[in-house]
Parts: C-alpha cells; structure tokens; sequence
C-alpha cells in the first residue's frame, strides 16, 4: 500500500510517499511545495498544481494530512485552514481516501512521545525508513504522518474508534 | 460579464451570480451547498463538487470570495479556512480569476456602511436586484460580495489599488 502524508502550510507543504509491505516501510519519495509570493488564489493554485501532480506521479493509494491546530493568530490559522482545505481537495479530486491525524498522534507513533520536538521526529523517521541522510523539517514531518497512517492502518481505523496510541502501542 | 460570489463556511457556503451589464446589474442565480455530516474530506468534496456543479452551469467569467475574517475560536477559524480554500481551488479549477473583499468592502458598496447588520445586506441586495423576494442570508451575503465586484470593476481593480469604499464611493 503506498501512503501520500501531507503536512499542509499556505508558504510551504511537505509532503513523503511511502510503500507499505507487510511490516516494512519504504521510502519512495518527499519533498515540498513553495507556494511563493503573489494573491492568494495564485499561491493556492500553486500548492494544488504541485500535489495533483506528486499525485500523478506516485499513485497513492490513500493520503495522510496533518490535524494541525495553531493557535498563533486567527490570520495564520486561516492562511493554514486554506492550505489544508486545498491540500485535501487534491486527494478528493483523485478520489482518494483521506485519512487525518493530530500531531500528537504523529508524534506518539514515530517518536514515542506526544511532545517530541522537530528534530526527534526528523531523527525518528530518518531512521524508520533507513535513509541516507536527515530529510527537511516538511518533508519529515509529512513521512511521520505518513509512517503514522501505516502504524495505526495495522489495527484498523485508529482516529474513528478513538483509540490513542500510548509509547507506540494502542491504549 | 456573469459573476459568481461565495460566501464561504464548512457548514454552508452561499453563492450568488450576477450579469453586469454596463451600469445594469442583473440576477442569474443564488442558494447555497450544505456540506452535510460526516468526516472532513467527505464534507469538503461536497462543497467542491457543488461550487464546481455551479461553475459549469453558470459559466461565470470571475469569482468573487469574501475575506472573512472571524475570530471566535481557532477551531472555526480553521473550518472556515478550509471552506474558503475549497472556495478557491474551485475557481482555479476552472480557471477563473479570484477577487477578495473584506465584509467590510462588500457591506460599504452594498449598504454603504461597513457595519451594516445582516438583514440590511439582505435588503439592499433585494433592492438593487429587484428580486421578489428576501434571499436567504447566506445566498444574500454572496450576491452581495458579487455586487461589490461588480461596483468595484467599474473602477478598476479596488482592492489592488489600496482603494477605499467611503459611503459607495471610493475615497
């Protein structure tokens, strides 16, 4: 089962494609996408051209989005309310079915705590799909969704039975 | 030229369309696309695949989404921002340019009042479009944002230009 795990942001959305087999993770692919400067309609376009097209590319079967939740300021937690409405307008128009954890969740089942930092999680996933080198901040954090999906996809529908993961096990 | 406004919102997102003829304005449509109940991407596939519904039939050759602003709480902040991402990515869809007013802008063109309460928009927009009767509140505040457009490209692009809306005229 190929995984597509997005980290949404209206500047910059992460996104790591991983293969599920059996037990075993493979990497297959992450990056980002830069909306770049300009109107909002342009940056949105943007962010939607990039992901149809990781989508065509790498044929996902199910798609990972980050539950973020900011409580910055009400103007970044609508600039990011809209990178995530259209990150998951990309999975829908392709029919995919699209599959939402928080971070903590994230966090739990890559790390093993709720409130691992940035670089754990970068370390954690590193090391999870055996890659050569430390993936960007983006990039890792949609692979920990992704790896996330692929943990809890093993028991089943984790979010609607609402269950929690507790040190990497169901609780 | 037919325009197309929507008042975006996860629960219901409200749309109006209207023909601009030189000085003339002239109602085509309006209602609004209910997302129903369910999980997030079912809801948000709703509201695109009703606005993309509304886009093939009407054939709008501009789309007009207001800036909401809300600050209750960063949840429905996020909601909204969602809804108004799917808004947009629905107009770049199709290709279709997107201007942005805030309810500010829409309720000074309208009413000629910023502060104008809810029932006053929908009573000037049944006034300027001789519409038989009272729109609902959400498909009002859409033809509203279409209206504002529509004022508004009688003078070029307003929100571009730094522009104000004093009263129905720019200051």
């Amino acid at each position: 089962m190929r995984i597509l795990g997005i980290d949404p942001g209206l500047q910059v959305t992460g996104f790591g494609v991983i293969d599920k087999n059996g037990q075993r993770l493979a990497y297959i692919a992450s990056g980002c996408v830069k909306s770049g400067r300009g109107e909002l309609a342009a940056r949105l376009k943007t962010l939607l051209d990039g992901l149809n097209e990781i989508i065509a590319t790498y044929r996902p079967a199910e798609v990972v989005v980050e539950k973020v939740f900011v409580n910055v300021n009400p103007q970044s937690t609508l600039a990011l309310g809209q990178a995530r409405g259209t990150a998951i307008c990309a999975a829908v128009l392709a029919g995919l079915p699209v599959a939402e954890y928080t971070a903590l969740q994230v966090k739990q089942a890559v790390v093993g705590n709720g409130h691992a930092k940035k670089e754990q999680v970068q370390h954690m996933v590193k090391r999870l799909l055996a890659l050569p080198g430390m993936p960007g901040a983006d990039a890792a954090d949609a692979l920990a969704c992704a790896i996330c999906h692929a943990h809890g996809a093993r028991f089943g529908a984790l979010q609607v039975r609402g269950l929690r993961m507790k040190r990497g096990r169901l609780g």
